[in-house]
């Protein structure tokens, strides 16, 4: 069973709870709405319960946005492995450092979570059509899931995203139109195009469920490091659903007794060099970002010049006492190879540019030797070779 | 535990037992070589004991070539989902349609699991340098592991192979010589280059133990179908080692009392039309295959115009009461499609190859609708994008 029981607002705003059993996109105010569950509840829901459960996300079904009844859409997302990196860990001087690698996820990345969950719920809603506007990643995790479901899928991406990303939607059946820009303006046409069709947006954040699915990552490092949270988890944001969905899912397990209250991970939120709104903005102290003019950079999934969920992510990384850190390419794309040739990990620029950052935070004396790091490699290398050439 | 004891011909000759203590390739006699547990006291290991272990191939640790205290080199190979496909299932009048999906693995293939195996044996035997011939996905699943080991990786592959396969290789580190010809010459020259130096040989069944990787598929196929075996079980087939382990697995599992001696599934071989050397001889009646001439197909694994286990292979579809099939490039490219857009599974040509096959069983009236088929995948889309162009 599932203790979810409504939707609220993410700042919150005082608006009322809306009903999950209806299509709902944002808060009345603009923002982002969230899922919330019946927690007093849940606290009967025992972590012991979880041995021997299905080798996905969903084994932590009952937190998650699901009725009674339900069969999630699954094509085997999550439950990816954490792995101890010994021997990058020796040349850090970090006896404990692990990499959950995402790239072992159906479509190679972590979208396939928020995606998963996202799908799940707008099929039983009775969605015809989703719309997505993406960097990549997101678009072919959505298209693969709308072809489990018998759903049209309609994707919007920079016309210049990596030729990878175009062929797997296409794989999957998806209608793909390139657009001029990046994900920002691919999301205004893809609006644009579906508030007259009546398509399901699945965007980041306008919609309530891909966080539901990101958060599972945060459940699965509690299991797999059984029960004692790392003292850092380094994290490439683009978008930042995983990083709020991460933070969403400590309260729900402080709350649930499964984690003790107090100190969690410190949240690290590493950008682009060039593509780093988030980073800008924590260090301007501000509470929101702003639109990064001529985003560039090899790692897709980090081209997004401003977040809608922009305040909720700064708001973790300054709840936890973490920072932000912008890397080069050329910085990332080295850590990329140190990941494949020091652990056999196929690596995103991404998980290179989270290596990366932790060497920074080495070099400035803020991860000590005996800390506990969590970095993530949030998909793999196949849809980036053209960087290795 | 492990009740690992020795190794032993597959022919068998008569030759005395090997210690698997020390390097060991062939047989005397040339054949390859097979691990052997002592499966009687085995017996006693009960499969209730799975509930809850690691979420990879190495759950099965007690028939697996480790010894006691030994711990496997490990990226999360294995324990891969099996799908129930029940739309493609659907326009095809199969109830019981299960797709095992192999592209989950580490570096995107079923080669995963014979590597991880190999290359744990390598590390503990102390090689220094491992090679291997390949067609493409074995090359990239041993670099990883031999990056995670430590090792030195020479990766021998036809000059024409896809592009991605040589850049995944030099991801992980591995020196890589392309060769004229194809996996059976690269096999050659790897041979005369490695026997100066002392390489370590990882070649299909030139060594015994990445059929002991690739037989955990039948254990899985089991556990997840509750221990009642599909009627059918549908494989790609290039060097066969897959093949040979689930049947090797099948033996294993009746002796131990997993599985009820009797009908085992029909296994059903599946190659490329301009590369059949199987389909060739089981039409035949032959005991052996001969070296395919003029191989093409633009399904690499496929490329495999001679099996040094091409016997094995044979021997398993005969005596299962199944059958070996050639598929042609555009139709398994066409099935590739529908198992990306019915299903969103990302199949390689080969998963696409296997499904055109059932259609082919379907067609002639023996594959039944009351069934229970099985359809492997053997690798991700994203090696292959070229086809799709």
């Amino acid at each position: 069973m599932s203790y979810f029981s409504h939707l609220e607002c993410s700042v919150p705003c005082g608006a009322e709870a809306y009903d999950p059993r209806v299509e709902q996109h944002l808060c009345t105010c603009g923002a982002p709405l969230l899922a919330r569950y019946d927690l007093d509840a849940a606290r009967s829901w025992k972590k012991d319960s979880l041995a021997g459960r299905e080798s996905n996300m969903w084994r932590y079904r009952e937190l998650m946005p699901l009725f009674d009844g339900e069969q999630p859409l699954t094509l085997g997302e999550g439950w990816t492995p954490l792995f101890h990196a010994r021997r990058v860990g020796e040349s850090l001087g970090l006896e404990r450092l692990f990499v959950k690698d995402e790239s072992l996820n159906p479509t190679n990345s972590f979208k396939a979570r928020g995606l998963s969950a996202a799908v799940t719920r707008a099929a039983r809603l009775g969605a015809r059509v989703l719309s997505i506007p993406s960097a990549g990643n997101a678009a072919n995790a959505m298209a693969a899931y709308a072809a489990m479901a018998g759903i049209e899928a309609r994707v919007f991406m920079p016309r210049d995203v990596k030729i990878p990303f175009i062929r797997e939607c296409e794989l999957y059946g998806a209608n793909v139109e390139l657009v001029e820009g990046l994900i920002t303006d691919a999301g205004r046409i893809a609006a644009e195009k579906g508030r007259a069709r009546g398509w399901y947006d699945v965007s980041t954040l306008k919609e309530p469920y891909r966080i539901e699915g990101k958060k599972t990552m945060a459940y699965e490092l509690g299991e797999q490091l059984e029960w004692r949270f790392p003292d850092w988890i380094i994290y490439p944001t683009g978008g930042g659903t995983g990083m709020v969905g991460m933070w969403k899912a400590f309260d729900e397990m402080e709350q649930i007794g499964w984690k003790p209250a107090g100190p969690r991970p410190k949240m690290v939120s590493v950008q682009a060099e060039h593509c780093a709104p988030i980073v800008r903005a924590f260090e301007n102290g501000a509470e929101r970002s702003e639109l990064w003019q001529y985003a560039r950079t090899v790692a897709d999934g980090l081209r997004v010049p401003k977040a809608i969920g922009d305040f909720l992510v700064l708001r973790a990384v300054r709840e936890s006492g973490g920072t932000a850190l912008a890397v080069s390419d050329e910085d990332m794309v080295h850590d990329m190879r140190v990941l494949g040739s020091q652990e056999g990990i196929s690596a995103a620029p991404e998980g290179g540019a989270a290596l990366h950052a932790l060497r920074m935070l080495i070099r400035d004396g803020r991860v000590q030797s005996t800390d506990t790091v969590v970095v993530f490699n949030t998909g793999g290398a196949l849809k980036y070779l053209d960087v290795l050439g």
